[in-house]
């Protein structure tokens, strides 16, 4: 054995599985390897039949987990080129709520012969949207029978989450329902494969399971409110034994060792999420501090001492990102997927052609052209509405407005005037926290967007009238699960004893940070207030115009349908 | 002479002037020949000189327009190949208010040496903008002295328009103002110059000049509250003698029969407005049918027998489109400017490249593919008010607007939404006329538009839910410019008495109309509904946004120049 001791975190994504080894000693991060899932995101027909799918419908393989397991790991232990038995723990991350039924050891039951052919047997993905019925019906019932779980959650359970899958899978293929021992977040299923042990995370218990440390999960009475058949779910199908983050879960079993290449025995983190693992990777282990991890869409996290009601939030939960902290967590639906919108529907071939003239990506020079700009110089003001509203509103019927076009209106000034208003969407949910007793006075952002737009950091500074920090790490939930998996191993091993020492030594921010600047500040709190008058205005009531297009466009578009 | 009669129409345009030769007897086009004007719109600097212009001047040439008469009309009498002689009567058409100064033999101050490098004593062209000073003034001093004349602009006076001009050059040039014996149009100064005679027509007076047959212009108190300087300014640099349309101006002189070619003593009709001239020659002599001229922007022309107070119109003229009716003129700043706009700015390179490929022009791909949807299918809506809104608001500070939009809005959904855009703004302004006692049965189109968006044309009859017909003539200012000169001839010489008879043979509409279709007229009712609420809710007061939006803009503006 080396002197050093490294940690291997396990990020699952959409796609594909990413294993990041990190010298437990710094966090630096030695060496990644990546693995695509061979069956990637299923969303028209069973792999290796004709049984397609319905819309809304996505699908995984457990199986290419196994996989990321059997090739990332050792690629990324050969890639370093460190003595295998110089790990001395794993953590890893999950897209969630992304689950599956299993038997009781384990197997899920689309790998069992009988089940292959049901598409429920298999992994409803994260974006699976197809129980949005269980998920309206669950909110109504809760609802009218004073359940008040709703509010830690917002006032909603998202279909994307726990029990309105279980309770697709019940409604339609009971059988499978029946021929389910377990129902486990593939998070916690792919630790049960390391370990050998079921254990069920905090973390995707609490913010997709309806589940918190104080009052469990809802009560049988719910569930049976909801279907007589579901009373016993919990006792029958699940846990009430759920580990805080920062537990080890379990040792490494011979056979994951086999799979792996790595020491028998060595510790085995609780399961995370990949969000919230980002927050202790990106530095952040106290309250204060609102970790932005910024995508395709935003996702914010902040901690606090104190349970709140945070009205439109996704969800807070006890030791659902740091233990010892109730952890808030809020989100934007549309923030990166606007730009790539925008470039792909709205930008001229004038502009495609100087990109390409230029060799610069499309929005590196969007980027260059909005930076010229000054704060309120377009006179536009946008909705960041393109998707729905996830923060605050909750309300995926809302969409896009962008107000003060002229005929001298550029695209850039519209590109601009897009990432303004997903930066007032995210002072709103700051502003929203603030108001109901989790104060917040920094952002630190993680993400891909840090990285491809400076523009966009200094606006969301400038919009929020605060320092933007950014986290040194490119791979954050990887490291974050390192460290996690560091955590597990412990002091005596080699590791640390709890994340805040973990943290401490691993995880950094970069020198560079973007501060408000006086002028722009006190220009956008003028359009700030000018975007708050109009997302109250269409947002809460006071003309519900968005919804109604949207309830014509759905009826327009049935009518073409039953007319073909 | 040969057995048929012509008559010539000389419509003057922004950059060109068009000579057209109709035959008498049935209003076919024989000929026609364009004159570009040497020195186009002057907004730069003094032809030949370095004086710059300041930012919203907008100057012409008189000698462009001269050119004019010397080569179109003998162009377009050559191509003819007809006898010059068979020409019986000119008339003419101009853009407006286009001004100037001159002496009292008409000679412009812009020809003589001693003020030819004082931009003051140039034409100063409809568009110049640099009199805004003054019109505020004059609105202001106007409503609070309660000079009623307002009421028939729609309570306000426009700085294009005539006064607010003149009342520009005693501001900044008086030794120009002094130096000026004639303030007069440049429609009536062509006419001069053909006819040696001073006349001043019933229209620009009507629509641009605060003149009303019932009450002459404002008393010269107004003008003296204005500026002291002003007070006789009617009786001193102008005329009370206002000819209304289809009288005779005068007789071609031998000067101008040696410019053009034709017989001296042909009559010369009294002068015209481009717009307004195109409603006979839309064969509409009638009230309850509204005219629409569609280019870059709409112009709406409907007569009545009684005159009424309709909120936000342009103006109200008697005799000032067709002699004996009440002519209404209403307008939209900004239609084909839209699709301009948005093909240059917002059309993605994917569909420039489609359109190159199949040879089409991008108009043209749009168009197709936007007349795929079904109205209400897009779930967008926006208002049309990229240039401001000139109509029933009458408020240049508003802007665009574009609500609906999701990550899955089309180019072709925006481009079909910024016409069904145009189309609500017009059917505000029909049903604005209708409330106010004007009635309206039928649109008969005419201008650019028509010919080339089919889509649009079929989208206004939906929207407002009425026939929709269209002018045969593609250059409907010149037929009805040669219609007046067939009128000026009188029946005698070969033509009309009256522009009543002209219309019956010389003006005609094509067989093919658009007529609403009853579902799509149902679905834009429910959408015109939610128009209505959102042009109220911005457009007035409901939440003036815009106009912060806008002020700031021009804060911020104004604050890079200063740091400049």
């Amino acid at each position: 054995m080396g002197k050093d001791k490294y940690a291997i975190g396990v990020d699952f994504g959409t796609e594909s599985g990413r294993a990041v080894l990190v010298d437990v000693s710094d966090g630096h991060e030695v060496g990644t390897a990546v693995h695509k899932y061979a069956n990637g995101v299923i969303d028209e027909r069973l792999p290796g039949t004709d049984i397609r799918l319905e819309p809304d419908w996505a699908l995984q393989d457990p199986n290419d987990y196994l996989e990321v397991f059997k090739h990332a790991i050792p690629a990324v232990i050969k890639e370093s080129g460190i003595p295998a038995e110089d790990v001395i723990g794993i953590g890893i991350d999950f897209t969630a709520c992304t689950m599956l039924p299993t038997k009781k050891n384990g197997t899920p039951l689309c790998f069992l012969p009988e089940w292959r052919n049901n598409p429920h047997a298999w992994i409803k993905l994260w974006k699976h949207h197809a129980a949005q019925p269980e998920a309206n019906k669950l909110n109504q019932i809760a609802q009218e029978k004073g359940f008040d779980f709703l509010n830690r959650y917002g006032g909603k359970i998202s279909s994307e989450w726990f029990f309105p899958k279980v309770w697709q899978i019940l409604d339609e293929a009971p059988q499978v329902y029946a021929a389910a021992d377990r129902f486990i977040e593939a998070a916690d299923w792919v630790i049960w494969m390391l370990t050998g042990v079921e254990t069920r995370n905090s973390c995707t218990a609490g913010y997709k399971g309806i589940w918190s440390k104080r009052e469990g999960f809802p009560p049988d009475a719910f569930f049976k409110a909801l279907d007589p058949r579901l009373e016993h779910v919990i006792d029958e199908k699940m846990s009430r034994n759920i580990k805080p983050l920062g537990d080890k879960a379990g040792t490494l079993t011979k056979e994951a060792a086999g799979w792996t290449g790595l020491r028998p025995g060595i510790a085995v983190a609780v399961a995370n999420v990949d969000a919230h693992v980002s927050v202790p990777a990106s530095a952040i282990v106290e309250p204060e501090s609102m970790v932005i991890i910024m995508g395709t869409s935003n996702c914010h996290m902040v901690l606090s001492k104190d349970e709140h009601i945070v009205p439109g939030m996704c969800g807070y939960v006890e030791d659902g990102i740091i233990p010892g902290y109730i952890g808030y967590e809020a989100g934007q639906s549309c923030v990166g997927d606007h730009f790539a919108w925008f470039v792909e529907n709205c930008v001229p071939a004038a502009y495609q052609n100087e990109a390409a003239e230029r060799k610069m990506d499309i929005h590196a020079l969007l980027e260059e052209k909005a930076a010229r700009l000054k704060p309120g110089e377009s006179g536009l003001l946008a909705l960041d509405w393109w998707n729905g509203n996830r923060s605050v509103l909750v309300d995926v019927d809302l969409t896009g407005l962008l107000i003060g076009a002229t005929l001298a209106t550029k695209p850039e000034e519209i590109y601009r005037a897009l990432i303004e208003a997903t930066a007032y969407g995210t002072r709103i949910i700051i502003d929203t926290f603030k108001a109901n007793g989790v104060p917040i006075k920094e952002i630190v952002a993680t993400g891909g967007l840090p990285d491809k737009n400076h523009l966009l950091m200094q606006i969301y500074s400038d919009v929020a009238g605060m320092e933007v920090k950014v986290a040194a790490s490119k791979q954050a939930p990887a490291l974050g699960s390192a460290m996690f998996g560091a955590v597990a191993a412990g002091k005596a091993a080699g590791g640390y004893d709890t994340i805040y020492d973990a943290t401490q030594v691993m995880a950094h921010q970069r020198a560079e940070k973007y501060e408000p600047i006086p002028e722009n500040h006190a220009i956008y709190n003028r359009l700030f207030a000018e975007y708050v008058t109009l997302h109250d205005y269409f947002g809460r009531g006071g003309n519900d115009v968005m919804k109604r297009l949207k309830a014509l466009k759905v009826e327009v578009l049935q009518k073409n349908l039953s007319e073909k």
